[in-house]
């Protein structure tokens, strides 16, 4: 599994198209992830269309790659086929509810980074864009989602244009607890945290927005409170009017 | 990747032990996994101690694999541990909603899947539990989880002792669409179920079930709509009990 231990996010791609048999047969492997009961809750759109990748872009506060990528995979929550089957065969569905939800995105994520793995294995780059869970109401409307589906991650995939360094990662017993969760002490989160304060780029971070620590950074810059409630008002309102909650 | 092309979820294991230095490694090697703003919002606890099993095992319904299995994991989306990290370096974190539940589930999931493909590429069989959500208030208990960590996923882990027939999947053009949703047509999903509804396992289970469809048998006996209800409410309860909603 090297492709996997020396993998690094790519955010920059090269021309080269994507086969299209290449791209199917990952997919179809991809959809070999595990599933709820077998029922495949969820669905990937694929947009490969200039028009529909510039559609996409202001939805993910305009990050370069999504233009750029020869390939753009949103991977869905999808609650309207299982529904769809069930009423065809005289059987009374209730899959409109956050259990069954929560479910299809535990699908949906299983199926997306299956197929990163696999599109990594293959010398393709991806890159997850977080931005999908800030306007999902936007991209509902864009890819023409109907009630109970719902977007949880996109990717971008094409052939790597770059090799960054490698970034960093917590020590394995910062996340990893042995019978029960350890509870940490003051002492366990410097230890844990130290190398990612100590890095030069994490420095320069701290620095450049004149900030004190690094952990401001993240509460005062890049994940502020007021953004995050913001963001799950509007994520929770999308999954009212999906059928989803 | 044929390890993923040709996998199957595994539920009976051998008495071999997994080595604990193969299964650090693995660990080590999941969290590459891509994570929201390099964070790691998860944790993982790994259950190996046969009272700490036989105390897990009622909130997955007794499934054998939880205390047959050599190792259970149990993933969790954790935003304790970055709270406390913000809070130690005079930053003030807003971490306890929804929107970052959610990314941090996506990152648990993320490692989670991650971990599974290279189990199976080192010939180990894994069977992810779906009743993780059904019960996590419990789980919560048994775990010792404190507030901002949330079980998402659990994942028994073991050598196979079976050998099971892969598991039909939809055709692929069932589940993918091209730039938008093409919403599916009565013909579309009568294509689209016809394997699954035709083969010998799943007729079977119709007739023994006295059902018409196999659609009912979802709807009736597997996933029905008053369970599905009830799990919804206690999943909201715990992630409010946990101040992540």
């Amino acid at each position: 599994m090297d492709s996997i231990k020396n993998r690094r996010t790519i955010r920059r791609y090269s021309s080269r198209a994507i086969d299209p048999q290449l791209l199917d047969d990952m997919l179809g492997t991809a959809c070999r992830a595990s599933t709820m009961g077998g029922m495949q809750l969820y669905s990937i759109i694929v947009t490969e269309d200039a028009d529909m990748k510039a559609k996409l872009a202001p939805m993910h506060f305009n990050q370069p790659m999504v233009t750029q990528a020869p390939i753009v995979l949103t991977f869905c929550a999808d609650l309207n086929r299982a529904t769809h089957w069930c009423k065809l065969n005289r059987a009374t569905p209730g899959f409109d509810n956050f259990e069954m939800f929560f479910n299809a995105t535990i699908d949906a994520l299983l199926v997306a980074q299956t197929f990163c793995t696999i599109a990594e294995e293959n010398g393709l780059g991806i890159c997850y864009l977080g931005t999908t869970t800030y306007e999902p109401g936007q991209i509902v409307q864009t890819l023409h989602l109907p009630r109970l589906v719902m977007p949880v991650a996109t990717v971008t995939v094409g052939y790597p244009d770059e090799c960054p360094a490698q970034t960093d990662r917590l020590p394995l017993d910062g996340v990893v607890h042995r019978e029960t969760y350890k509870q940490y002490s003051d002492e366990d989160i410097r230890r844990i945290y130290a190398l990612k304060e100590s890095l030069p780029e994490n420095r320069e971070f701290v620095s450049i927005n004149h900030k004190e620590t690094l952990a401001q950074v993240f509460t005062d810059l890049r994940y502020t409170k007021s953004d995050n409630e913001a963001f799950s008002a509007k994520l929770i309102a999308t999954l009212r009017q999906q059928g989803l909650i």
